[in-house]
């Protein structure tokens, strides 16, 4: 039987997300499993497998599957293997031969994987914003900043296996924000949905200024965004700070690959219309001129529920 | 008769270096002319062409030439052609098509080019430090700060031919320097051999702190070098404060590719005695811990009077 499908997991902190895909970018099955009710490795896989093999049916794509791609934190592409993944509850601490062990459990179907951003980047690719594209930068805007790097239409990897780590450069340098990597003033400090809340609770508190946020009592990016659409001033001006910031570091990340576009997704890229602009104006006051208004900025147009499963199941073609 | 050698050709802004080279490395014969003689790029290339038809007859390489390699400014890979290179006197305003130029005059010969940065890497990758390397950045610490990129054994050209231009990012957001390409607090403007002198002129207006470099009338990077040779404290805080600036970013270097090296190489570098400290300080200081005292500081140890035409002709194997 023709292997004509893959499959494409999304391993998160909370959740996995798993679809049957074929090569038009069409999910034909899907499940969402937890991800947190597994002590070990081995059990969290023996479920997952379980999962697979009920979506396999519901597609009735038994013996169909070419190959499975894993989008999962702190995983490696050389080495299969998910390394001090903090995030993952059943993952804590060592190195977990994740691909080999789901492979044994799904009768020897081969298994790629590599991290969240880095899947993101190869959805696009194959099915979204980035077709067609050899060299671009994806930047993934959620509770952490994420990167997935395309040099000649590969995903940059790097020696070992960790590249793209955009986040945590620095976009402050003197009293930056405390980051959750040790470091100081790292981009997913400010540039993330978290980053946006921080900002915004920093504001608030060092001035008066009048904010319908202020009613508030835990502030999230998304009421930050829905303030900036009633109009509210203090949110706006979050909004352009983080996009500027962002502008500010995407000048740099040009000058190192010189890419055609830097692609944007995630919960924070929902908030293109504030950010935008600000990005656009810090990167082209901050890159060299040769490259001034020619780097494009795309909004990713992948739905985010289809995009984990699809970023991942495009790792999975080039087996 | 078998193509069994190169030609490696380096145009700076004043000269013109070229040489037969051997696979081994070896420079069988060079020369070295002017490059500020010529009004056109025809003119240049006559010249150039005249003076490598005298060092093939020297080397006894007729007809055993496989191709020439160029480093140059503003040279692109992609198109061979050298695009708006300011410090060219004959190259002024526009692209000017030297490797079809410089292949016609040498009877077809084939000819590839680059800029200097990426010649570097390429030579450090065939002949040098970075042999055996698939993934290093070479940083060239000259009258500029110039990046090459190496990513999976391959120079990075980006989408554009351009990419690598790492002394353009920037280094102090704040108040930066202004740089020659327009911008402020660009890496080059305090870490090349210009930005050492400026800092010294700087902090000697500043402050009252003594130094030796108070007698000169007109400071180079080589007299701070020299006076912290003999322990003036001043020039040993210049050093300092540059080293740290370099390995700040290139901990943002190493959060875009993991490269197994960082290779440094030009005239700044020679002052290594100096610079190796803070930067491998500051590098692991502002890198995330997962590649924390991972990634190696290798200075080139390639002779620089001879480094520029290996470079070179290191492009010219690949052709």
């Amino acid at each position: 039987m023709a292997k004509d499908l893959v499959i494409g997991i999304d391993v998160g902190g909370q959740t996995a997300k798993c679809g049957v895909v074929d090569a038009r970018g069409n999910i034909i099955s899907q499940t969402v499993i937890s991800s947190v009710n597994a002590d070990t490795p081995e059990e969290f896989i023996a479920v997952l497998a379980e999962a697979l093999g009920r979506i396999i049916r519901e597609a009735d794509a038994k013996g169909r599957i070419r190959g499975i791609g894993v989008g999962i934190p702190n995983g490696n592409f050389y080495t299969g293997e998910v390394e001090s993944a903090v995030n993952l509850v059943w993952a804590k601490g060592g190195r977990i031969p994740f691909a080999k062990l789901l492979s044994a459990r799904m009768d020897g179907i081969p298994v790629s994987l590599t991290n969240d951003a880095n899947a993101a980047a190869m959805g696009e690719m194959t099915y979204g914003a980035a077709r067609g594209m050899k060299n671009f930068i994806m930047i993934t805007l959620g509770t952490g900043v994420g990167s997935g790097i395309v040099i000649d239409g590969q995903v940059v990897y790097g020696h070992d296996g960790f590249a793209g780590e955009l986040g945590h450069t620095c976009a402050v340098r003197h009293n930056g924000r405390k980051c959750n990597c040790g470091k100081y003033g790292c981009l997913e400090t400010y540039a993330s949905a978290t980053g946006v809340a921080r900002t915004a609770r920093e504001w608030l508190e060092m001035s008066d200024e009048p904010s319908s946020l202020r009613s508030l009592d835990d502030i999230k990016s998304k009421d930050v965004y829905e303030a900036a659409k009633e109009g509210d001033a203090l949110s706006l001006k979050i909004f352009r700070y983080t996009g500027r910031i962002l502008g500010e570091k995407f000048a740099d990340f040009i000058e190192f690959s010189a890419p055609e576009a830097i692609v944007l997704f995630g919960g924070l890229a929902r908030a293109r219309e504030f950010l935008e602009a600000p990005i656009r104006e810090a990167m082209d006051e901050n890159v060299i001129p040769l490259w001034r208004g020619k780097v494009d900025l795309v909004f990713s147009s992948l739905k985010e529920s289809d995009a984990a499963i699809l970023g991942a199941s495009a790792l999975a073609w080039e087996l």
